[in-house]
């Protein structure tokens, strides 16, 4: 179950598990080959930070805080391809992407996930995530431009 | 109600409405002065993107979609002060805030707001963000590192 930040030539392998993700949740995806193209340029970019495993992908955004002179991490994506759920992978890649976050210089890290996503709830707050703002959960918004 | 984006100059004034936002709310603040002074850092270097009103100020970071070839925006804060609110501020920040994303070149905008603070929630419903995944509601969280 090894973990390691991604390189520019894992973006295909990352490009396969984002449009796996998508289609798993009924979410629009431009294609496999479409997100390995996107993720080798970011990554080449360095604007994105992925950590990998054999059978699952996290993906980190950076940005400077307002409120210190840290940095915030948000974390966009963590996906486990279903046939190896419950073996701790998504424990590993989230593990991992806190223990990253810390390393680069974050002081604060957030992400959004469904209420009715019990499994990614409970490992969220089983590792000191939180949704509550004065006893009250915090609602995430979206909306296309 | 004139909305325009923030310059460095602009730092001060906003260091005092976010200093103002987190006391109102009892969140911790490191202080107008700290906040003004990182609010010039991260706007000189385009780091931050900020839209100020007479007494209202809307805070959005931009980074590259790994779902599309456009920008995201994270819409981080959005403040009114208590004496100016019901006159449409708000509103008037949030759709500008929405244009300038547009003009940016983002085709995504999200935010977190809390449950109880409806509000806010109504006027982001109202401008078309909606907290729903299928039906359900989406929850944000975040922790300290």
């Amino acid at each position: 179950m090894t973990v390691r930040v991604a390189e520019p030539a894992d973006a295909e392998a990352i490009g396969r598990l984002l449009h796996d993700f998508n289609t798993e949740f009924g979410d629009p995806s431009p294609g496999a080959a479409k997100l390995a193209a996107r993720v080798r340029e970011l990554l080449a970019a360095d604007e994105l930070t992925v950590l990998v495993a054999d059978d699952g992908v996290a993906v980190m955004y950076f940005r400077p805080s307002l409120w210190s002179d840290a940095l915030e991490c948000y974390l966009a994506e963590l996906y486990v391809v279903p046939a190896r759920r419950g073996e701790g992978l998504g424990r590993a890649l989230l593990d991992a992407s806190v223990e990253l976050a810390r390393e680069n210089g974050a002081d604060y890290m957030c992400l959004a996930t469904s209420e009715t996503d019990v499994a990614a709830r409970s490992l969220y707050e089983s590792a000191g995530f939180s949704n509550r703002d004065d006893g009250s959960p915090m609602f995430f918004y979206e909306r296309e431009l």
